[in-house]
Protein backbone atom coordinates (compact mmCIF):
# COMPACT_ATOMS: atom_id res chain seq x y z
CA UNK A 1 0.00 0.00 0.00
CA UNK A 2 0.98 3.20 -0.55
CA UNK A 3 -0.03 6.25 1.82
CA UNK A 4 -0.90 9.30 0.64
CA UNK A 5 -2.71 12.57 1.96
CA UNK A 6 -6.59 13.16 0.58
CA UNK A 7 -9.04 16.40 1.14
CA UNK A 8 -12.13 13.93 2.54
CA UNK A 9 -15.45 15.94 1.56
CA UNK A 10 -18.87 15.11 3.12
CA UNK A 11 -21.07 17.74 2.38
CA UNK A 12 -20.06 21.41 3.12
CA UNK A 13 -17.17 19.44 4.88
CA UNK A 14 -13.72 19.30 4.22
CA UNK A 15 -10.87 17.33 6.14
CA UNK A 16 -7.19 16.66 4.96
CA UNK A 17 -6.68 13.32 6.09
CA UNK A 18 -4.20 10.43 5.54
CA UNK A 19 -5.35 7.38 3.37
CA UNK A 20 -4.18 3.75 1.54
CA UNK A 21 -4.00 3.67 -1.71
CA UNK A 22 -3.21 0.35 -3.72
CA UNK A 23 -0.25 0.46 -5.10
CA UNK A 24 0.26 0.33 -9.11
CA UNK A 25 3.85 0.08 -10.49
CA UNK A 26 5.38 -1.17 -13.94
CA UNK A 27 6.73 -4.84 -14.16
CA UNK A 28 8.75 -5.64 -16.88
CA UNK A 29 9.43 -9.63 -17.74
CA UNK A 30 12.36 -9.64 -19.44
CA UNK A 31 12.55 -14.16 -20.65
CA UNK A 32 16.33 -15.53 -20.92
CA UNK A 33 17.33 -19.15 -21.60
CA UNK A 34 21.07 -20.69 -22.52
CA UNK A 35 22.38 -19.33 -25.74
CA UNK A 36 19.54 -16.33 -25.69
CA UNK A 37 20.54 -12.95 -23.80
CA UNK A 38 17.39 -11.69 -21.65
CA UNK A 39 15.06 -9.80 -23.79
CA UNK A 40 12.19 -7.86 -22.80
CA UNK A 41 9.20 -9.59 -23.39
CA UNK A 42 6.26 -7.41 -21.87
CA UNK A 43 4.86 -4.91 -19.36
CA UNK A 44 1.87 -5.18 -16.71
CA UNK A 45 0.71 -2.57 -14.60
CA UNK A 46 0.66 -4.98 -10.98
CA UNK A 47 0.52 -5.06 -7.17
CA UNK A 48 4.12 -5.29 -6.42
CA UNK A 49 4.31 -8.75 -4.23
CA UNK A 50 4.14 -12.05 -5.72
CA UNK A 51 6.34 -10.91 -8.91
CA UNK A 52 7.50 -14.04 -9.61
CA UNK A 53 4.60 -16.14 -9.43
CA UNK A 54 3.37 -13.24 -11.74
CA UNK A 55 6.16 -13.36 -14.47
CA UNK A 56 6.29 -17.48 -14.43
CA UNK A 57 2.47 -17.76 -14.84
CA UNK A 58 2.47 -15.25 -17.37
CA UNK A 59 4.45 -16.93 -19.58
CA UNK A 60 2.29 -20.07 -18.87
CA UNK A 61 -0.79 -18.52 -19.53
CA UNK A 62 0.13 -17.09 -22.60
CA UNK A 63 1.66 -20.09 -24.24
CA UNK A 64 5.03 -18.99 -24.19
CA UNK A 65 6.70 -21.48 -22.17
CA UNK A 66 5.62 -24.69 -20.18
CA UNK A 67 5.85 -25.20 -16.57
CA UNK A 68 8.65 -27.25 -17.21
CA UNK A 69 10.58 -25.28 -19.41
CA UNK A 70 10.69 -22.29 -16.33
CA UNK A 71 14.13 -23.11 -14.17
CA UNK A 72 14.44 -19.57 -12.14
CA UNK A 73 12.79 -16.28 -11.87
CA UNK A 74 14.91 -13.36 -10.66
CA UNK A 75 15.17 -9.57 -10.14
CA UNK A 76 17.50 -8.01 -12.40
CA UNK A 77 19.18 -5.89 -10.15
CA UNK A 78 22.34 -4.51 -12.19
CA UNK A 79 21.38 -1.18 -14.41
CA UNK A 80 17.94 -0.74 -13.65
CA UNK A 81 18.14 2.10 -11.21
CA UNK A 82 15.14 2.86 -8.95
CA UNK A 83 13.20 0.12 -11.05
CA UNK A 84 15.51 -2.51 -10.02
CA UNK A 85 12.72 -4.41 -8.16
CA UNK A 86 10.08 -3.67 -11.36
CA UNK A 87 12.17 -5.78 -13.46
CA UNK A 88 12.15 -9.52 -13.49
CA UNK A 89 13.74 -12.33 -15.41
CA UNK A 90 12.21 -15.87 -16.30
CA UNK A 91 15.38 -18.26 -17.07
CA UNK A 92 14.20 -21.22 -19.47
CA UNK A 93 15.82 -24.25 -19.63
CA UNK A 94 15.62 -23.83 -23.29
CA UNK A 95 15.54 -21.00 -25.81
CA UNK A 96 11.49 -20.19 -26.81
CA UNK A 97 10.31 -18.27 -30.26
CA UNK A 98 9.18 -14.84 -28.59
CA UNK A 99 5.90 -14.03 -30.01
CA UNK A 100 5.95 -11.89 -33.14
CA UNK A 101 2.83 -9.95 -31.87
CA UNK A 102 3.66 -6.40 -31.67
CA UNK A 103 1.15 -4.25 -29.46
CA UNK A 104 -2.05 -4.05 -27.96
CA UNK A 105 -4.42 -2.81 -26.48
CA UNK A 106 -4.85 -3.12 -22.89
CA UNK A 107 -8.40 -3.25 -21.22
CA UNK A 108 -10.11 -4.92 -18.51
CA UNK A 109 -11.31 -7.61 -21.27
CA UNK A 110 -7.90 -7.39 -23.50
CA UNK A 111 -6.23 -9.80 -25.54
CA UNK A 112 -2.00 -10.08 -24.54
CA UNK A 113 -0.27 -8.53 -26.85
CA UNK A 114 -1.62 -9.71 -30.63
CA UNK A 115 -1.75 -7.66 -33.44
CA UNK A 116 -4.55 -9.90 -35.21
CA UNK A 117 -7.82 -11.31 -34.63
CA UNK A 118 -6.27 -15.07 -35.12
CA UNK A 119 -3.78 -14.32 -33.14
CA UNK A 120 -6.31 -12.43 -30.33
CA UNK A 121 -8.20 -15.71 -30.70
CA UNK A 122 -5.60 -18.71 -29.86
CA UNK A 123 -6.95 -22.46 -29.65
CA UNK A 124 -6.99 -24.05 -26.13
CA UNK A 125 -7.12 -27.89 -25.58
CA UNK A 126 -10.31 -28.60 -23.86
CA UNK A 127 -10.10 -29.51 -19.95
CA UNK A 128 -10.90 -32.94 -18.28
CA UNK A 129 -13.43 -34.11 -16.52
CA UNK A 130 -12.89 -32.65 -13.52
CA UNK A 131 -14.66 -32.92 -10.20
CA UNK A 132 -18.40 -32.35 -9.28
CA UNK A 133 -18.80 -29.70 -6.84
CA UNK A 134 -21.36 -29.18 -4.19
CA UNK A 135 -23.61 -25.97 -4.31
CA UNK A 136 -23.29 -25.55 -0.49
CA UNK A 137 -18.75 -25.27 -1.13
CA UNK A 138 -19.59 -22.79 -4.19
CA UNK A 139 -21.50 -20.33 -2.34
CA UNK A 140 -18.70 -20.27 0.31
CA UNK A 141 -15.80 -19.06 -1.86
CA UNK A 142 -17.14 -15.29 -2.60
CA UNK A 143 -16.31 -15.17 1.64
CA UNK A 144 -13.08 -17.56 1.75
CA UNK A 145 -11.63 -15.10 -1.02
CA UNK A 146 -12.22 -12.35 1.03
CA UNK A 147 -10.65 -13.36 4.23
CA UNK A 148 -7.65 -13.40 2.15
CA UNK A 149 -8.15 -10.31 0.88
CA UNK A 150 -5.95 -7.88 3.75
CA UNK A 151 -5.11 -5.24 0.71
CA UNK A 152 -9.07 -4.63 -0.15
CA UNK A 153 -9.84 -4.32 2.93
CA UNK A 154 -7.76 -1.79 3.33
CA UNK A 155 -7.95 0.37 -0.23
CA UNK A 156 -10.91 -0.88 -1.84
CA UNK A 157 -8.70 -1.18 -5.21
CA UNK A 158 -7.74 -4.78 -5.66
CA UNK A 159 -9.02 -7.67 -7.32
CA UNK A 160 -8.67 -11.42 -6.39
CA UNK A 161 -8.42 -15.04 -7.82
CA UNK A 162 -8.07 -17.97 -5.28
CA UNK A 163 -7.81 -21.85 -6.29
CA UNK A 164 -9.93 -23.75 -3.95
CA UNK A 165 -10.12 -27.99 -3.78
CA UNK A 166 -13.54 -29.77 -4.80
CA UNK A 167 -14.49 -29.33 -0.87
CA UNK A 168 -13.45 -25.90 -0.40
CA UNK A 169 -9.94 -26.01 0.82
CA UNK A 170 -7.74 -22.73 -0.04
CA UNK A 171 -5.05 -23.14 -1.88
CA UNK A 172 -3.59 -19.89 -2.41
CA UNK A 173 -5.70 -16.67 -3.02
CA UNK A 174 -3.55 -13.28 -4.83
CA UNK A 175 -4.62 -9.90 -5.13
CA UNK A 176 -3.87 -7.47 -7.74
CA UNK A 177 -5.01 -4.07 -9.59
CA UNK A 178 -5.28 -6.51 -13.10
CA UNK A 179 -7.78 -9.05 -12.63
CA UNK A 180 -5.65 -10.70 -14.94
CA UNK A 181 -2.32 -10.19 -13.27
CA UNK A 182 -3.86 -12.23 -10.03
CA UNK A 183 -5.18 -15.03 -12.11
CA UNK A 184 -1.14 -15.44 -12.87
CA UNK A 185 -0.16 -14.92 -9.83
CA UNK A 186 -2.09 -18.10 -9.05
CA UNK A 187 -0.84 -20.03 -11.95
CA UNK A 188 2.54 -19.15 -11.67
CA UNK A 189 2.22 -20.22 -7.56
CA UNK A 190 1.74 -23.71 -8.92
CA UNK A 191 4.42 -23.61 -11.48
CA UNK A 192 6.70 -22.88 -9.06
CA UNK A 193 5.15 -24.80 -6.24
CA UNK A 194 4.23 -27.58 -7.86
CA UNK A 195 0.08 -28.28 -8.33
CA UNK A 196 0.27 -27.72 -12.14
CA UNK A 197 -2.28 -28.53 -14.07
CA UNK A 198 -4.86 -28.05 -11.38
CA UNK A 199 -7.54 -29.95 -13.11
CA UNK A 200 -9.22 -30.99 -9.78
CA UNK A 201 -9.65 -27.46 -8.33
CA UNK A 202 -11.91 -24.82 -8.67
CA UNK A 203 -10.76 -21.08 -9.07
CA UNK A 204 -12.76 -18.00 -7.51
CA UNK A 205 -12.62 -14.28 -9.09
CA UNK A 206 -13.86 -11.22 -7.40
CA UNK A 207 -15.12 -9.48 -10.31
CA UNK A 208 -16.36 -9.91 -13.88
CA UNK A 209 -15.24 -13.02 -16.20
CA UNK A 210 -13.92 -11.72 -19.96
CA UNK A 211 -12.17 -13.71 -21.97
CA UNK A 212 -9.11 -13.90 -21.16
CA UNK A 213 -9.32 -14.75 -17.84
CA UNK A 214 -11.34 -18.07 -18.92
CA UNK A 215 -8.50 -18.73 -21.46
CA UNK A 216 -5.66 -18.57 -18.97
CA UNK A 217 -7.15 -20.75 -16.82
CA UNK A 218 -8.06 -23.29 -19.75
CA UNK A 219 -4.56 -23.20 -20.23
CA UNK A 220 -4.02 -24.28 -16.19
CA UNK A 221 -6.48 -26.88 -16.51
CA UNK A 222 -8.64 -25.55 -14.18
CA UNK A 223 -11.85 -27.22 -14.82
CA UNK A 224 -14.76 -25.01 -12.70
CA UNK A 225 -14.71 -21.10 -12.76
CA UNK A 226 -16.95 -19.11 -10.38
CA UNK A 227 -17.37 -15.56 -10.13
CA UNK A 228 -18.59 -12.76 -8.35
CA UNK A 229 -20.43 -10.86 -10.97
CA UNK A 230 -20.59 -11.43 -14.72
CA UNK A 231 -19.15 -12.99 -17.16
CA UNK A 232 -18.82 -11.37 -20.78
CA UNK A 233 -20.50 -13.56 -24.42
CA UNK A 234 -16.90 -14.42 -25.11
CA UNK A 235 -16.31 -16.04 -21.97
CA UNK A 236 -19.14 -18.04 -22.03
CA UNK A 237 -18.47 -18.98 -25.05
CA UNK A 238 -15.08 -19.58 -24.66
CA UNK A 239 -15.82 -22.06 -21.55
CA UNK A 240 -18.28 -23.85 -23.98
CA UNK A 241 -15.43 -24.65 -26.21
CA UNK A 242 -12.91 -25.55 -23.34
CA UNK A 243 -15.78 -27.55 -21.63
CA UNK A 244 -15.22 -25.57 -18.40
CA UNK A 245 -17.86 -25.08 -15.71
CA UNK A 246 -18.58 -21.49 -15.79
CA UNK A 247 -20.57 -20.00 -12.69
CA UNK A 248 -21.71 -16.13 -12.29
CA UNK A 249 -23.22 -13.87 -10.09
CA UNK A 250 -21.80 -16.00 -7.02
CA UNK A 251 -23.96 -14.00 -4.15
CA UNK A 252 -25.31 -15.45 -0.90
CA UNK A 253 -27.03 -18.66 -1.88
CA UNK A 254 -27.97 -17.58 -5.49
CA UNK A 255 -25.73 -18.10 -8.64
CA UNK A 256 -26.25 -19.15 -12.43
CA UNK A 257 -24.30 -21.81 -13.97
CA UNK A 258 -23.47 -20.73 -17.90
CA UNK A 259 -22.19 -23.95 -18.97
CA UNK A 260 -20.34 -27.06 -17.94
CA UNK A 261 -23.53 -27.29 -15.12
CA UNK A 262 -22.91 -30.96 -15.02
CA UNK A 263 -20.20 -30.18 -12.15
CA UNK A 264 -22.38 -28.63 -10.02
CA UNK A 265 -24.57 -30.52 -7.84
CA UNK A 266 -27.34 -28.69 -6.41
CA UNK A 267 -29.40 -31.26 -4.94
CA UNK A 268 -28.28 -31.96 -0.92
CA UNK B 1 -26.23 -8.03 -25.89
CA UNK B 2 -26.01 -11.58 -26.46
CA UNK B 3 -29.03 -13.65 -25.41
CA UNK B 4 -27.91 -16.78 -23.12
CA UNK B 5 -29.85 -19.59 -21.29
CA UNK B 6 -28.53 -20.23 -17.84
CA UNK B 7 -29.51 -22.67 -14.86
CA UNK B 8 -30.17 -20.01 -11.97
CA UNK B 9 -29.54 -21.74 -8.53
CA UNK B 10 -31.14 -20.01 -5.33
CA UNK B 11 -30.50 -22.15 -2.53
CA UNK B 12 -31.60 -26.29 -3.69
CA UNK B 13 -34.03 -25.16 -6.63
CA UNK B 14 -32.59 -24.59 -9.94
CA UNK B 15 -34.47 -23.21 -13.07
CA UNK B 16 -33.28 -23.16 -16.63
CA UNK B 17 -34.28 -19.22 -18.12
CA UNK B 18 -32.78 -17.00 -20.70
CA UNK B 19 -30.52 -14.45 -19.98
CA UNK B 20 -28.67 -11.45 -21.46
CA UNK B 21 -25.22 -11.58 -21.59
CA UNK B 22 -22.81 -8.31 -22.48
CA UNK B 23 -21.02 -8.46 -25.61
CA UNK B 24 -17.40 -8.76 -25.50
CA UNK B 25 -15.75 -9.05 -29.30
CA UNK B 26 -11.92 -8.51 -30.56
CA UNK B 27 -11.81 -5.34 -32.54
CA UNK B 28 -8.59 -5.14 -34.81
CA UNK B 29 -7.48 -1.83 -35.44
CA UNK B 30 -5.73 -0.99 -38.99
CA UNK B 31 -3.87 2.07 -39.71
CA UNK B 32 -3.71 2.98 -43.41
CA UNK B 33 -1.97 6.23 -45.16
CA UNK B 34 -1.40 8.14 -48.33
CA UNK B 35 1.51 5.26 -49.41
CA UNK B 36 1.17 3.58 -46.94
CA UNK B 37 -1.00 0.40 -47.24
CA UNK B 38 -3.48 -0.46 -43.93
CA UNK B 39 -1.37 -2.00 -41.34
CA UNK B 40 -2.90 -4.28 -38.15
CA UNK B 41 -1.67 -2.11 -35.08
CA UNK B 42 -3.91 -3.82 -32.18
CA UNK B 43 -6.45 -6.24 -30.89
CA UNK B 44 -9.01 -5.45 -28.41
CA UNK B 45 -11.48 -7.29 -26.61
CA UNK B 46 -14.27 -4.38 -26.86
CA UNK B 47 -18.14 -4.26 -26.78
CA UNK B 48 -19.61 -3.82 -30.20
CA UNK B 49 -20.83 -0.02 -30.73
CA UNK B 50 -18.98 3.22 -31.37
CA UNK B 51 -16.10 1.55 -32.94
CA UNK B 52 -14.73 4.52 -35.27
CA UNK B 53 -14.91 6.51 -31.71
CA UNK B 54 -12.54 3.36 -30.16
CA UNK B 55 -10.71 3.36 -33.20
CA UNK B 56 -9.83 6.86 -33.78
CA UNK B 57 -9.81 7.66 -30.11
CA UNK B 58 -7.06 4.54 -29.22
CA UNK B 59 -4.86 6.19 -31.99
CA UNK B 60 -5.23 9.80 -30.23
CA UNK B 61 -5.04 8.60 -26.44
CA UNK B 62 -2.00 6.48 -27.23
CA UNK B 63 -0.32 9.52 -28.80
CA UNK B 64 0.24 7.36 -32.37
CA UNK B 65 -1.77 10.19 -34.54
CA UNK B 66 -3.20 13.43 -33.45
CA UNK B 67 -6.82 14.52 -33.87
CA UNK B 68 -6.19 16.58 -37.12
CA UNK B 69 -4.11 13.59 -38.52
CA UNK B 70 -7.23 11.37 -38.69
CA UNK B 71 -8.96 11.04 -42.04
CA UNK B 72 -11.50 8.27 -41.87
CA UNK B 73 -12.80 5.45 -39.81
CA UNK B 74 -13.88 2.46 -41.91
CA UNK B 75 -15.23 -0.84 -41.35
CA UNK B 76 -13.10 -3.47 -43.22
CA UNK B 77 -15.35 -5.15 -45.11
CA UNK B 78 -13.28 -7.50 -47.51
CA UNK B 79 -11.50 -11.08 -47.26
CA UNK B 80 -12.44 -11.11 -42.91
CA UNK B 81 -15.18 -13.06 -43.50
CA UNK B 82 -17.08 -13.43 -40.65
CA UNK B 83 -15.24 -11.04 -38.69
CA UNK B 84 -16.15 -8.02 -40.89
CA UNK B 85 -17.52 -6.02 -38.22
CA UNK B 86 -14.33 -6.60 -36.11
CA UNK B 87 -11.78 -4.82 -38.44
CA UNK B 88 -11.40 -0.99 -38.59
CA UNK B 89 -9.48 0.66 -40.41
CA UNK B 90 -7.83 4.16 -39.68
CA UNK B 91 -7.03 6.28 -42.43
CA UNK B 92 -4.24 9.10 -41.58
CA UNK B 93 -3.71 12.10 -43.63
CA UNK B 94 -0.14 11.34 -43.69
CA UNK B 95 1.89 8.46 -42.81
CA UNK B 96 3.19 7.86 -39.22
CA UNK B 97 5.81 5.65 -37.39
CA UNK B 98 3.90 2.68 -36.18
CA UNK B 99 5.01 1.68 -32.47
CA UNK B 100 8.17 -0.72 -32.22
CA UNK B 101 6.91 -1.93 -29.32
CA UNK B 102 6.05 -5.56 -29.25
CA UNK B 103 3.93 -6.83 -26.85
CA UNK B 104 2.21 -6.78 -23.34
CA UNK B 105 0.45 -7.82 -20.37
CA UNK B 106 -3.27 -6.44 -20.61
CA UNK B 107 -5.00 -6.24 -17.68
CA UNK B 108 -7.86 -3.95 -15.76
CA UNK B 109 -4.77 -1.47 -15.15
CA UNK B 110 -2.59 -2.39 -18.30
CA UNK B 111 -0.05 -0.73 -20.24
CA UNK B 112 -0.38 -0.43 -24.14
CA UNK B 113 2.31 -1.94 -26.05
CA UNK B 114 4.93 -1.44 -24.12
CA UNK B 115 7.53 -3.77 -23.65
CA UNK B 116 10.07 -1.70 -21.45
CA UNK B 117 9.18 0.16 -18.62
CA UNK B 118 10.67 3.43 -20.94
CA UNK B 119 8.44 3.21 -23.03
CA UNK B 120 5.44 2.03 -20.51
CA UNK B 121 5.82 4.99 -18.66
CA UNK B 122 5.46 8.16 -21.42
CA UNK B 123 5.33 11.88 -20.37
CA UNK B 124 2.03 13.54 -20.72
CA UNK B 125 2.16 17.32 -21.17
CA UNK B 126 0.81 19.16 -18.13
CA UNK B 127 -3.15 20.26 -18.72
CA UNK B 128 -4.40 23.85 -18.46
CA UNK B 129 -5.91 25.44 -15.59
CA UNK B 130 -9.39 24.44 -15.80
CA UNK B 131 -12.69 25.24 -15.11
CA UNK B 132 -13.68 25.26 -11.02
CA UNK B 133 -16.38 23.02 -10.16
CA UNK B 134 -18.97 23.16 -7.65
CA UNK B 135 -18.92 19.99 -4.97
CA UNK B 136 -22.80 19.72 -5.82
CA UNK B 137 -21.93 18.97 -9.85
CA UNK B 138 -19.66 16.53 -8.94
CA UNK B 139 -21.95 14.34 -6.47
CA UNK B 140 -24.59 14.24 -9.07
CA UNK B 141 -22.23 12.71 -11.92
CA UNK B 142 -21.96 9.02 -10.96
CA UNK B 143 -26.36 9.32 -11.43
CA UNK B 144 -25.86 10.97 -14.60
CA UNK B 145 -23.25 8.28 -15.87
CA UNK B 146 -26.01 5.45 -14.96
CA UNK B 147 -28.65 7.53 -16.46
CA UNK B 148 -27.01 6.65 -19.73
CA UNK B 149 -25.88 3.15 -18.90
CA UNK B 150 -28.39 1.38 -20.43
CA UNK B 151 -26.18 -1.91 -21.10
CA UNK B 152 -25.06 -1.94 -17.49
CA UNK B 153 -28.83 -2.47 -16.27
CA UNK B 154 -29.37 -4.86 -18.65
CA UNK B 155 -25.91 -7.08 -18.14
CA UNK B 156 -24.46 -5.49 -14.76
CA UNK B 157 -21.25 -6.41 -16.61
CA UNK B 158 -19.93 -2.93 -18.56
CA UNK B 159 -17.90 -0.40 -17.33
CA UNK B 160 -19.25 3.88 -18.13
CA UNK B 161 -16.84 6.34 -19.19
CA UNK B 162 -18.81 10.33 -19.29
CA UNK B 163 -17.67 13.67 -20.44
CA UNK B 164 -19.34 16.49 -18.81
CA UNK B 165 -19.29 20.47 -18.43
CA UNK B 166 -18.29 22.39 -15.83
CA UNK B 167 -21.97 23.05 -14.97
CA UNK B 168 -22.58 19.12 -14.96
CA UNK B 169 -24.29 19.16 -18.55
CA UNK B 170 -23.30 15.94 -20.50
CA UNK B 171 -21.89 15.80 -23.67
CA UNK B 172 -20.71 11.89 -24.37
CA UNK B 173 -21.51 8.83 -22.07
CA UNK B 174 -19.79 5.74 -23.48
CA UNK B 175 -19.98 2.07 -22.11
CA UNK B 176 -17.61 -1.21 -23.02
CA UNK B 177 -16.49 -4.31 -20.93
CA UNK B 178 -13.03 -2.65 -20.84
CA UNK B 179 -12.35 0.59 -18.64
CA UNK B 180 -9.79 2.19 -21.03
CA UNK B 181 -12.07 1.21 -24.19
CA UNK B 182 -14.98 3.65 -22.76
CA UNK B 183 -12.61 6.36 -22.02
CA UNK B 184 -11.38 5.96 -25.72
CA UNK B 185 -14.70 6.06 -27.07
CA UNK B 186 -15.20 8.95 -24.93
CA UNK B 187 -12.22 10.48 -26.55
CA UNK B 188 -12.53 9.39 -30.41
CA UNK B 189 -16.17 11.12 -30.27
CA UNK B 190 -14.22 14.35 -29.63
CA UNK B 191 -11.71 13.52 -32.44
CA UNK B 192 -14.47 12.70 -34.87
CA UNK B 193 -17.12 14.76 -33.56
CA UNK B 194 -15.24 17.76 -32.39
CA UNK B 195 -14.55 19.24 -28.47
CA UNK B 196 -10.93 18.40 -28.37
CA UNK B 197 -9.26 18.95 -26.37
CA UNK B 198 -11.50 18.82 -23.67
CA UNK B 199 -9.81 21.20 -21.40
CA UNK B 200 -12.87 22.66 -19.43
CA UNK B 201 -14.40 19.17 -19.05
CA UNK B 202 -14.86 16.91 -16.24
CA UNK B 203 -14.67 13.70 -17.28
CA UNK B 204 -16.44 11.09 -14.98
CA UNK B 205 -15.60 7.10 -14.69
CA UNK B 206 -17.94 4.31 -13.24
CA UNK B 207 -15.17 1.99 -11.73
CA UNK B 208 -11.73 2.29 -10.56
CA UNK B 209 -9.09 4.65 -11.87
CA UNK B 210 -5.73 3.42 -13.20
CA UNK B 211 -2.51 4.84 -14.49
CA UNK B 212 -3.54 4.60 -17.79
CA UNK B 213 -6.74 6.15 -17.22
CA UNK B 214 -4.99 9.14 -16.25
CA UNK B 215 -3.02 9.35 -18.80
CA UNK B 216 -5.88 8.97 -21.69
CA UNK B 217 -7.51 11.43 -20.04
CA UNK B 218 -4.43 13.93 -20.00
CA UNK B 219 -3.87 13.31 -23.38
CA UNK B 220 -7.54 14.41 -24.06
CA UNK B 221 -6.75 17.45 -22.24
CA UNK B 222 -9.44 17.21 -19.58
CA UNK B 223 -8.28 18.58 -16.13
CA UNK B 224 -10.87 17.15 -13.72
CA UNK B 225 -11.08 13.22 -13.51
CA UNK B 226 -13.82 11.73 -10.93
CA UNK B 227 -14.04 8.21 -10.15
CA UNK B 228 -16.35 5.93 -8.56
CA UNK B 229 -14.19 3.74 -7.01
CA UNK B 230 -10.48 3.89 -5.64
CA UNK B 231 -7.43 5.25 -7.91
CA UNK B 232 -4.12 3.40 -7.88
CA UNK B 233 -0.89 5.15 -5.97
CA UNK B 234 0.22 5.47 -9.39
CA UNK B 235 -2.58 7.06 -11.06
CA UNK B 236 -2.54 9.62 -8.57
CA UNK B 237 1.46 10.46 -9.20
CA UNK B 238 0.21 10.68 -12.56
CA UNK B 239 -2.22 13.58 -12.21
CA UNK B 240 0.06 15.28 -9.81
CA UNK B 241 2.09 15.18 -12.47
CA UNK B 242 0.15 16.51 -14.91
CA UNK B 243 -1.79 19.12 -12.84
CA UNK B 244 -5.32 17.38 -12.78
CA UNK B 245 -7.69 16.94 -10.56
CA UNK B 246 -7.97 13.38 -9.78
CA UNK B 247 -11.41 12.98 -7.16
CA UNK B 248 -12.26 9.43 -6.07
CA UNK B 249 -14.82 7.32 -3.75
CA UNK B 250 -17.80 9.81 -5.55
CA UNK B 251 -20.93 8.16 -3.40
CA UNK B 252 -23.47 10.07 -2.24
CA UNK B 253 -22.53 13.81 -0.70
CA UNK B 254 -18.95 12.10 0.39
CA UNK B 255 -15.97 12.45 -2.27
CA UNK B 256 -12.03 11.86 -1.73
CA UNK B 257 -9.50 14.72 -3.52
CA UNK B 258 -6.24 13.28 -4.39
CA UNK B 259 -4.47 16.01 -6.22
CA UNK B 260 -5.61 19.60 -7.48
CA UNK B 261 -7.57 20.42 -4.59
CA UNK B 262 -7.93 24.08 -6.17
CA UNK B 263 -10.65 22.94 -8.72
CA UNK B 264 -13.06 21.85 -6.28
CA UNK B 265 -15.23 24.57 -4.60
CA UNK B 266 -16.50 22.95 -1.25
CA UNK B 267 -18.18 26.02 0.12
CA UNK B 268 -21.41 26.54 -0.96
Amino acid sequence: MTPVRVRAVDGDAATERPDQLVTEEPLEIRVAAPGQPAEPLAVTMRTPGHDFDLAAGYLVTEGIASPAAVARVSYCLTGVGEQRYNVVTVTLRHPVALPARRFTVSASCGVCGAATLDAALREVPPVGAGPVVPRSVLVRLPERLRDDQALFDATGGLHAAGLFGPDGARRVVREDVGRHNAVDKVVGHLVQQGGFPANDAVLAVSGRVSYEIVQKAAVAGIPILCAVSAPSSLAVDSARRTGQTLVGFLRGERFNVYTGAERVAVER
